[in-house]
């Protein structure tokens, strides 16, 4: 059956379910069921991180993984609940409402309803492209503090103590006040499990090898690490009756299929999460279509950005339809998945089935697991994302990056996840800004028996007073159309003959209005004092512009095809030039 | 005396005052005369337009003067109030106070300060490069909205009826209500005064020429129209005694020096008045300098902006200390004070002694002067600034600088001029960075028989299916990293045999570290393809750069210094390409 193109692109699970087969469907179950294993106790994790009740964990793991599959065009993205959108979550959320009450709840499912809405918008309009706003050292630097940030607020989980904020300075100082209360069991488990789970990390794969176990089993059960740690703390807790000592355990965990619910549509609270749902939409998405572009290059398959804030948007509407949170593509899940030998979305969907299971039947045996065990799979699965060593990159590289990361990871842990990226973002754009107003303008002359033009500052090269050549290594637009003005009317204030300027346009990619606006002046200018103006190497595109303009017209000197020609024709050595230029001719 | 150059560049006083003489005092002195008959009613018609006492004007006339002359570097600058910074205090003081209340006079006055303040750090700080910001469609668009909402201001003096408002929708609708109250006698005052003065700027000079004048004295009576103006005007009020029969007039001015006055330190009035001062020193400043420098170049002298901010802040400061109000530099009293012949800044100071001999002595002659007649001078005046033409303009060469300036006008009428001017501000940086996020990519091929390279789409080009060759028509940065990956990853999503991708370097500026990073993926991704990655034409700045990050030793393929040597390099060809090149070196 041949579908129209347009339906094909609005519903890529057209693309696949057309072919699906036999061989597709056993590739994708197994992968659902490896996956499945994986997420239950990061569900749970997630939503704890979220300060939500942990089935709305769950809840977020079934129909917006089942949306993605529609339509998504990753074949191997995993969606569902992740650490850096829990913690956005928590810090929009846990500023308007009480954790526990049903408001806190309901803004959460407002803020993905609203998140969701966004992608969608963004997807109808095409406005992918806002996310590249986003530099990689800022997105970086903001998950990597970030990841700090959340091991820090799991602390209090292990050591079963009160404590909150949005920040290092809160967390610390509220850690730090409530240290006395510290419950040693708690803490007993929390430890042990995370000494168990960075061994699983390290040391379990080769144990099992070494024991003779077949290396796809050895992968299999090291992602079930944390399970296991579920499993055994869960059990110990039910056996000592430590729920009874103190030991902070999930308790009761509604059973039954993900209720309908409906966001809130009160104006105010719009209001008040928007900017949190605009942060959490575009991180989101920065992150998921990073993780899917890696994984789709593998099998050179394409990845439709727009599309794909489509797939994410309908995620988002499903998880608050469904009683879930803010969802995005998980790095570490979509890995796994891939790994495991999904093919298509459908293993997604197959997911979903089995969180639905887990959600059906599961909860009761949720009862006694401690706290401290989520918290402890929570901080060895963030650690892994903090690295440090962006900042000396950056720093050998590039300063201005340097300050951008620098500043994002700093008010990150100082002010929170939302300044911190929203700093970082606006930093990025001012820095690049600035660097373009004030662009890198070289003098230069002819490097001798060559037809190659070098600065003179850098190289021994040929010049004549009465000829300034000069290349502008960027745009001419409006922040930097001063700037050359300046900088040529600084050229002329000397004593030199000069006749001729000539600017050399072959990085100038653009010439905006003020820029021409500029151009015309300085050819007034050197007009007066009997200068003339010539320009070399404009590009195409920009020559098409020009010649709308009066500019053309009103220049004093000529237009250059090349920067060699119009040296030879304005220096007295045209004669060599010529004859050189002939030589190449005949040959 | 050889002073040291720092105290040179601190006080450009100390450039001119050593060398003054007695010629320069005579031309400076003349130009003084005209400058300051000139400055008398326009200094009461800004004040009346900013809503202050006509005195105000004069005040703002004397001591700025003094302080720009001392410390600002333009020979010919004339400073004091003017239109656009006079609508702008309207309009950031309406806001707070009732006119004529002590209040709005204090706020005026602390603007002042303000303005001044901002200057002085920006120049302290050499911030001055924020004003390349404002792009010349920008401005342009600001410039003529304003001007028509100041002509628009004054039809309520025009007409003798109450009338308010900081925008074209108010002001209409306010003047429509009371249009009923219309009086006569002032309508017939202002309406010939206009036309009269028409007259003067477009019929008086050859008038005065073909009486047999000699053209400097028929220059300086057609500049000095609107004393005549004023003083035929009050002439007729008081032998009439119009005031009685409801025409308005300015009535009491205060006599005497200028008094000391002070800003008001109250954090609130800061907090309001903030960013009106920053609007009104960044677009007082910008139109400062460009007169500045439109003079200077005539002479081959130099404007040094950032001293240009002293010289405006300190003049600001002399204003809020003097009883004034914002100042700038003026284009038409400049163009005047240049063409009297003014030689050095003292020709401003001389100007200020004028002006303060007025306060002294001509105030009481001022009682019966028309407001209508004021309102006429600064109808026309500012009527000259008015030039829809850049709509035009604009939308031949650029949509994107058209979609700006007609935002920017557009916002200007309708919501008053601090929201049009921000608009615009806002409007060019998101279309520039949204240009540079999507660059002009070409893939290029031999134009045959030469070296040059040209766009496969636009030329008759010779091309290898293994080799694909791009020219990158951007600096790569953050916002456009991303959109290269797609681009080749679509590319290379097809199922021609490519081997390899070489990257024309030659208009890339810049590459930061996003950049960097999303070429490692490229090359990294490419490799697991087996296509080889090659750069060429990568310039000095931007290798410098790359060499100190990991790239090049990761680089599946070669740095090329030309394009050409990486095409024959790569191609079948390279027995022709090194004939030819043996050739070029054996010539």
């Amino acid at each position: 059956m041949q579908l129209p193109p347009s339906l094909r692109r609005n519903l890529p699970i057209l693309d696949w379910a057309t072919d699906y087969n036999r061989g597709t469907l056993t590739n994708d179950m197994l992968a659902a069921v490896i996956v499945t294993i994986m997420l239950i106790p990061q569900s749970l994790a997630y939503a704890l991180l979220a300060g939500l009740p942990a089935e709305m964990g769950l809840y977020a793991s079934i129909l917006p993984l089942v949306a993605y599959a529609i339509f998504g065009t990753s074949r191997a993205l995993a969606v569902g609940p992740v650490a850096v959108v829990s913690l956005m979550t928590a810090a929009a959320v846990g500023n308007l409402a009480l954790q526990g009450t049903a408001e806190y709840a309901l803004a959460a499912i407002t803020l993905a309803f609203m998140s969701g809405a966004i992608l969608l918008v963004m997807g109808i309009f095409r406005l992918g492209f806002l996310a590249n706003f986003l530099s990689h050292p800022v997105i970086a630097g903001f998950i990597t503090a970030s990841g700090i940030l959340i091991a820090t607020s799991q602390l209090k989980h292990i050591a079963g103590v009160e404590a909150h904020g949005h920040n290092m300075v809160e967390l610390l100082t509220s850690l730090a006040a409530h240290l006395a209360d510290l419950n040693p069991i708690t803490a007993v488990i929390g430890i042990s499990t995370v000494a168990f789970l960075f061994w699983v990390r390290k040391g379990m794969k080769p144990l099992l090898l070494s024991l003779g176990l077949p290396p796809r089993l050895a992968d299999t059960l090291t992602k079930a690490g944390p399970v296991f740690a579920v499993a055994a703390t869960t059990l110990a807790t039910w056996g000592f009756d430590l729920g009874a000592r103190g030991v902070a355990i999930v308790g009761d965990v509604p059973k039954g299929l993900p209720p309908f619910s409906l966001p809130s549509f009160s104006p105010d609270l719009w209001g008040a999460l928007f900017m949190s749902a605009l942060l959490i939409s575009i991180i989101g998405f920065v992150e998921s279509v990073s993780v899917a572009q890696t994984l789709a290059i593998k099998k050179r398959q394409r990845i439709v950005p727009d599309q794909e804030l489509i797939g994410l948007g309908t995620s988002n509407i499903a998880a608050a339809l469904s009683g879930g949170y803010p969802v995005t593509g998980g790095f570490a899940r979509s890995v796994v998945n891939y790994d495991a030998g999904a093919e298509t979305p459908a293993a997604g969907a197959f997911t979903a089935i089995g969180i639905l299971l887990a959600a059906l039947f599961l909860t009761p045996l949720l009862f006694f697991l401690p706290k401290a065990t989520l918290a402890a799979t929570i901080i060895v699965a963030v650690l892994s994302l903090v690295d440090l060593s962006i900042l000396r990159s950056t720093w050998n590289y590039s300063r201005v990056d340097f300050a951008a990361v620098a500043t994002t990871i700093a008010l990150t842990l100082l002010m929170g996840v939302e300044i911190g990226v929203s700093a970082g973002v606006i930093l990025s754009i001012l820095l690049f800004l600035y660097k373009t107003s004030r662009p890198h303008v070289a003098e230069v002359g002819l490097v001798p028996g060559t037809q190659h033009f070098r600065n003179i500052l850098r190289h021994e090269v040929e010049t004549h007073p009465e000829v300034v050549t000069l290349r502008i290594d960027e745009s001419l637009y409006f922040a930097n159309a001063r700037f050359l003005e300046d900088y040529i009317y600084d050229r002329i204030a000397c004593e030199e003959p000069i006749e001729h300027i000539v600017l050399l346009c072959s990085a100038v990619n653009e010439i905006d209005m003020s820029a021409l606006e500029s151009l015309e002046q300085i050819n007034h200018r050197l007009q007066d004092l009997n200068i003339k103006l010539h320009l070399s190497e404009v590009k195409g595109p920009v020559m098409d512009k020009l010649k709308r303009s009066h500019l053309l017209d009103a220049l004093s000197g000529e237009v250059f095809l090349s920067h060699y020609d119009a040296v030879c024709a304005l220096t007295n050595h045209a004669e060599a030039c010529d004859q050189q230029q002939s030589g190449d001719a005949a040959e």
